[in-house]
């Protein structure tokens, strides 16, 4: 861990920059396997499959069977969890419906919005050990209020061909339609061309390794939207003195774990806060079964002693991290000040797994310093807002000549006689 | 223009099919000028100027001089309209701010929405012989609601040096922080990396020709977000045999006015409604000044005779138009059945051009179907929805059993025992 003591505002900028991501170096690697799936569909995706995961596959889709055994194979606590986590998701995006906006804005001319969901969208699940059973949770929980007709979900299957059980109740909870036992760069390529087996979609959401984010990459240069650009995951904490160390130390190292490359941020305007947290952490550490990820992710953390809570804040939101805890009592005056962060959590109770798993929030956030951009997933990424307008006879007598004026101006004679005609017609 | 009757389902992807677009040829060339700009900054955007719009500057900056000097090189006429569209721009806009939205997920557990700007947004307005003083204003009146701390504006001078007065008079109506005279790629590179004198953004907007849109699209990759991906412009207009023939012509000639590759799409269910529109676009093809421009994009356009406005409407939802025209009688009940389109103008007075200058829409929309999952530039373009959560001990009462029993199935321990510390800690 690397204690930083009151940075001067020049060295920001070094402070909070991420390490350099480019995956363009994956480029053609990436493209040849888009290539071969554009081209062979369902063939190519299983000769990866077989590649890659070792997995000899008859069919791609996840049979009824296949969804109904792993509702079986998990233990009836995690399935409450999953349904706890899924109404408080539920609940929070229903509430982000949008009621749609509508007025006149000249006598005679009506604009209006109306929101409509993107009709298939994809959603990729990584594999491994450990399954991400909550991403999938909040990809499909808002694609189903949503409305999108077509949500379907790649994640690679084992070595027996099998896909996780909790990945599986977990989509059955939440409203998938139609789940493809497909990884990596060729689950990408699945969805977003289409195959005989795997429908093509709209939009592509979800996270993955350097090579599933170059290959959303390439193809949101030309076939389908993606959420958002992606790294590695990163936490900021803000302390006080009054903050509990052992919770900070513990939101910590719950963002260390994640990988190597994690970034773990804390600032405060106590010393003695900063020391006690990094001695919580050395305990702490000790006890975590993935400790050698986390404490490589610490040997780049940054421990940063500012002088007041208002520069802790104006650093935090230089660096704009993915997830913001403000572990403060005055919490509520900080969030105030809030300008860049994917999602934020309020006082001692709110640490980050909650927000993980199932306070309702979202998990899947901008990385990276792209909250200074994006904002995380959330009902919006699911629709489009489409804009209305109605003139009558006296919405063009309003605005009428105001067009011509303008068309004239910029040289389109076609666009102003479109208005020239409706202006000298009479109903 | 193409008469196609009565075509069934299985031609409609290549019906709907829009012109390959590719870019990647242009990457190598454009990445050379992005590199350079970063490298030398300001002296490399000079220098480009002078090779591309021949233009030899000492300052990239537009003086508060010459955006005094504008607003008497304007017409008092053109400068009522830029006020009167900019009216109806912000008023549609600002009617778009949202108010959040905040709810008790479960007891203790509080999620909520908080929407804030993109605190430095980078809006890029193509120079010509037209230029585009409408897409300033669409542009900068939405970042100015939102709130952009910093808007900076993009545009090439011509051979004097000098910026075209109807662009400075709109930047200036609509709030515009600071001009720079600067074209195509170099534009898009000091925007996206900053230079001595133009200030790094965080979202670039606007359009361009293909090479504006590589660099967008390259940069994009890294440095900032963009509006979205942009096509040649298209309009779809749903004619019944009720509709104005001379009304819809217009339409579509002020569709194909735009340039040889835009769009034009006819779809009606009256044979007799289609030969006369064909015959007026005759007659008044021959009266514009961009004739041959109109004449070689109406040899790609497509009328279509369908059966019923049903089918109509389900063909242009396959088309997904960027505009939609709904020239019928009974638009409102076309109009709810609208999926994918980027904006919808309704019944026989609701021109085109109305949305492309003053209606309050936005014209800055979605092309190349793209539309399938993109929506146009709104007031959402500008902002962050950052989510927020507060926890107290009853809300860790609520959740904490599930967070901790997914985390562990997720083998994250680390987040597990972020949870526990806290449900074993009594206040």
């Amino acid at each position: 861990m690397n204690v930083i003591k009151y940075p001067s505002k020049v060295t920001w900028p070094e402070l909070v920059k991420r390490p350099h991501l480019d995956v363009s170096q994956l480029n053609a690697t990436v493209q040849s396997v888009l290539d071969d799936v554009r081209q062979r569909g369902d063939e190519a995706v299983k000769s990866y499959e077989e590649k890659f995961d070792h997995a000899v596959l008859n069919s791609l889709a996840v049979s009824e069977e296949e969804i109904e055994e792993a509702q079986t194979l998990v233990s009836p606590e995690l399935l409450d969890s999953l349904k706890l986590a899924h109404d408080n998701i539920f609940k929070f995006h229903h509430a982000q419906q949008f009621e749609g906006v509508s007025l006149e804005t000249s006598k005679g001319v009506k604009c209006w919005q109306k929101s409509v969901a993107i009709q298939k969208v994809g959603l990729y699940i990584p594999g491994g050990t450990a399954p991400l059973f909550s991403t999938v949770l909040m990809l499909a929980t808002p694609a189903k209020i949503a409305g999108c007709k077509e949500i379907v979900l790649c994640t690679p299957p084992n070595k027996e061909g099998k896909v996780n059980p909790a990945i599986l109740a977990a989509a059955k909870i939440a409203g998938v339609s139609r789940i493809y036992k497909a990884g990596g760069v060729q689950a990408i390529g699945a969805m977003a061309y289409g195959t005989e087996s795997v429908p093509k979609v709209y939009k592509i959401f979800g996270p993955g390794n350097q090579y599933v984010m170059a290959a959303k990459q390439q193809v949101s240069l030309h076939e389908v939207a993606i959420d958002m650009p992606a790294g590695p995951s990163e936490v900021c904490v803000i302390a006080d003195k009054e903050s509990n160390p052992v919770f900070v130390a513990a939101d910590l190292l719950s963002q260390a774990e994640h990988g190597i490359d994690s970034q773990v941020f804390l600032i405060t305007d106590s010393e003695l806060m900063l020391n006690e947290v990094k001695k919580q952490v050395t305990i702490q550490l000790e006890r975590l079964p993935r400790k050698e990820i986390a404490a490589k992710s610490l040997d780049n953390s940054k421990l940063v002693l500012v002088h007041d809570l208002d520069e802790a804040m104006e650093l935090s939101n230089a660096y704009a991290p993915e997830h913001l805890i403000l572990a403060t009592t005055n919490s509520d005056t900080l969030a105030a000040k809030v300008i860049n962060a994917g999602s934020v959590f309020l006082g001692k109770w709110a640490c980050e797994s909650a927000g993980d798993y199932a306070s309702g929030t979202n998990h899947t956030l901008p990385t990276h310093q792209y909250a200074l951009a994006y904002n995380g997933v959330n009902l919006d990424s699911y629709m489009r807002k489409i804009t209305f307008q109605h003139l009558t006879k006296e919405g063009i007598d309003s605005i009428g000549k105001a067009v011509v004026c303008m068309a004239e101006n910029e040289q389109l004679e076609a666009h102003a006689n479109a208005m020239r005609l409706r202006m000298q017609c009479q109903e």
